[in-house]
């Protein structure tokens, strides 16, 4: 039986942190205020807001809703983020994707100050993950991980690491903040030749292979702890990971479920970004 | 006995490149030129500087020199670099470094465009590196690692690539191009438990580690490609890698000797960068 790794207990931790933080700058009359800027109606985007709201209410944040419409010009949407650079009541930006077709992503992205990059999409960001310094913040899915590994005492430092995937929303930045911990680091990913010898190796393990159930019984082995980030649903729309929990898990030393792992805690790293961000506008 | 992968030839080939490629430039008017950018007269940064001005001869680029005394004020370097990007004429810069101790070394290379930053110092570059996209450039050494592979047909694609050694310099970027080149890769460094066990499985072997003579024969295995980055000198002034060469050369398929390997196609490597800083420049 392997110790669940429940993101539930890491985000009440972290809820608690983030919540004396935000007295302690309150206090300095500063609130700190998280922008959340959407364009159009999309669901996906609504659920998403709306679960960052609660979250923000939850810890004491501050929310700006800044909604335009889905036929928003790319000149009045770079505009709009130039307002929010330039506002020092806005400590953060979350800026809801993908955006619509007719407007240049990568221009919004990368119209928006790394300083108030809260989730990690900016150049700025990337650079300061990849040199392991404190500009912008790395992407919130990476950074949860490392809250996961730090809430159950899970020290990387000199452990072998292997993360699967190598997108630059998780599989990259984890591994560069799995590094900055002093582990030793392998990156595997679809063109990796035999993906079970390389993750059998591992003391711990992140799957963000973007498949279900990838990874499976013969992947794993004894006494490792196992990071799923996988997000997929299946014909009966139940939520389900990239590992194959009911073969892994009598395995493994430690996982996270799906649902109820690694994605439980993101929201609360954007939260606690929010704060971070706020922190050191002072310090500026 | 190993193959002897030798630096000249990749030089021999890249520069063969490079000069048909200034002359498809000087055709449609556009002389690829270099900014080397000096503060004083520290006899390395002549050294390298000479060698700079024999490369980009051979290869028919431009040289602008730029020599500023070395109680330079922060004010007038960053007014230099400033007009090096405002500089059309000028393609690529090499600020030689480190730069005086009363000069704040960063923010002197976050003032040079990542456009023309050939050395790969910005922050922009850094971020290009790590996203696979043509922002900026790798550092010159890093990119010398891949061109030697290339050169000699060794494709990263499926195979194991170790990297010893983790700076932003050479182990995180090479880690990151071999990882573009569909590499498995794993990243050593000092706080690494095992390292031999980690070494002997790579099919590609980069030693960054700088320190002479770390890597012997316990940890490498046969049919290796190893390249060897390091650059020290013995107490008789004489140039050794980071890899026991006599020990491990006997075991390896193909190795870089020190001298005449890396070091040697760094200059060429940084003379194809203000090509190909030219070359977007135009299509901009």
């Amino acid at each position: 039986m392997a110790t669940l790794l429940r993101g539930a207990e890491v985000v009440s931790a972290l809820n608690e942190r983030i919540q004396s933080e935000v007295a302690a700058l309150k206090k300095r009359g500063v609130v700190p205020t998280l922008a959340i800027l959407r364009v159009g109606e999309k669901p996906d985007d609504l659920a998403y807001e709306r679960g960052a709201n609660k979250r923000a209410e939850t810890v004491g944040i501050a929310i700006r809703q800044i909604v335009l419409p889905e036929t928003v010009s790319q000149e009045a949407l770079l505009t709009e983020i130039a307002q929010i650079n330039a506002d020092d009541s806005i400590h953060g930006c979350l800026m809801l994707r993908p955006l619509p077709k007719h407007i240049d992503g990568l221009r919004a992205r990368e119209a928006l100050l790394p300083e108030k990059d809260i989730d990690g999409i900016t150049q700025g960001s990337l650079a300061g993950v990849f040199s392991g310094t404190k500009r912008g913040f790395p992407p919130c899915t990476a950074k949860a991980c490392m809250e996961i590994l730090a809430y159950y005492n899970i020290d990387p430092a000199g452990k072998n690491a292997v993360v699967i995937g190598r997108s630059l929303v998780i599989g990259k930045p984890v591994a560069m903040m799995l590094l900055q911990k002093n582990a030793t680091v392998t990156i595997c990913h679809t063109k990796t030749k035999d993906m079970p010898s390389e993750t059998k190796r591992a003391e711990i393990l992140i799957v963000a292979a973007g498949k279900p159930g990838v990874v499976g019984a013969e992947y794993v082995s004894p006494g490792q702890t196992v990071l799923d980030v996988g997000i997929n649903f299946n014909e009966e729309g139940k939520m389900t990971g990239d590992v194959d929990f009911s073969a892994v898990e009598p395995i493994v030393g430690a996982i996270t479920p799906v649902p109820g792992g690694v994605g439980t805690v993101t929201t609360s790293v954007l939260m606690a970004h929010v704060v971070e961000a706020a922190r050191r506008a002072i310090e500026r």
